[in-house]
């Protein structure tokens, strides 16, 4: 069988999530690199991929699909080797995996790649931001991870649901919020910090996709140190700060 | 079998889509409504339904279910008198239509949902808004439309993907776009009038659905009227003016 093409830049945590899957199931494919920074899920060329202009997406044989979520549903789907509690059959526990999915979109993604999209990467992006924007964010950001403690990780829960083994929805969201390590340690545990649930349940899911899930974020720790090395650079002091203060520096 | 019963105020997009689908598909339903302008989402006795205070939500026996995407899929496999189209069985199909739904969230939902609530709406829910929102909301509602168009509506297209009959995706994203209506005739055809392919594809929505499509959509319509009829009021002008100009005078 030929191996499946996954468009990815592993600094984007919906392409990690894919890779990541890919590598617990033994799902053989061939990683092709899209940077952002240069623009390539712009090009021509990838728009015949992704007409969408976004990563990832896979082509299997002459099968093209793009959005992670689907993605990762289909993976589970066609590859039989991938084990059940990752996308179960059972349409019951299913459908709240599906929940979990649709919610993600328009809340804990929105707040927290809004926040590190218009704090972080703005410069980078060119973008025009708004304390107003992060502002909300911070805000959604905030209420959507209380929510996933209160709602799915209720008691000694060691996944989502109260499950004994992640889905895809675990390591879906969990790649989102890793994306937070980019604002730098002190801002990332402002917003992590007081939910130890959260931070036991990353750890969770650390653990049953390692080592592919570290391999995976190693870009995005350089991305962070690169950062820290610019943030400290600005600063123009000779004491290295601890606090990165990214929004007004880089 | 118990009717399940569907949490949902029609004024709601996402509530329509799942009483028209329910409807078409002859589900058994008993319709509870929510009225979100009184803040019924939010109180104790609903949180019990839904803990994230949104509608639609859905109870089936012991069962409950929130975000309307996910809602659709399960009624789609779980009862069994609905016809396939709606959500395929054959894996590469429902991929794509998975695909759709995903891409909704961050971009079609985002953009209309952003735009209405922020200028037809604002006044109603005591939110504080800022033109870079609206500027941003109607950039990517417009770009969306336009993608929706080019991607899944190619050729004489009936439906998304070229299908000869609707899935849950059609019906999800046409209820987000009749949504426009309350922002009045003038504004709606800013954002329509140039998109032919998506006013036909609407209208095969609407008559692959009907009566069951118009009727879930008329308090849409009165809140329309009530609207226009609020904004003429403030205008102070004896002359019924075809422009609502929703966004200043309400």
């Amino acid at each position: 069988m030929q191996p499946i093409k996954v468009y990815a830049d592993r600094r984007s945590q919906p392409s990690r999530a894919v890779i990541i899957f890919c590598r617990v199931n033994q799902i053989d494919f061939e990683e092709i690199t899209v940077d952002l920074f240069k623009s390539q899920h712009l090009t021509a060329e990838f728009r015949k991929i992704n007409p969408m202009g976004q990563v990832p997406a896979i082509v299997d044989g002459r099968f093209k699909l793009f959005e992670s979520h689907a993605i990762l549903r289909y993976l589970a789907s066609v590859f039989p080797g991938v084990a059940d509690h990752w996308y179960p059959a059972d349409l019951f526990t299913r459908a709240k995996i599906e929940s979990i999915l649709d919610w993600h979109h328009s809340n804990l993604r929105r707040g927290a790649a809004t926040l590190v999209m218009h704090t972080a990467l703005a410069p980078f992006l060119g973008l025009a931001t708004s304390p107003h924007v992060v502002k909300q964010a911070e805000k959604l950001l905030m209420q959507s991870l209380g929510r996933i403690e209160s709602v799915w990780l209720k008691g000694d829960a060691k996944f989502l649901l109260g499950s004994p083994q992640p889905s895809i929805a675990d390591l879906s969201l969990v790649c989102e919020i890793m994306q937070l390590e980019i604002l730098g340690d002190d801002e990332r545990d402002r917003f992590l910090g007081a939910h130890e649930k959260i931070l036991i349940w990353m750890d969770n899911v650390k653990k049953a996709t390692s080592p592919h899930f570290e391999e995976a974020h190693e870009l995005l720790f350089q991305v962070k140190a690169s950062m820290l090395s610019n943030a400290a650079a600005a600063n123009q002091t000779s004491e290295p700060s601890t606090k990165l203060k990214i929004v007004s520096k880089l």
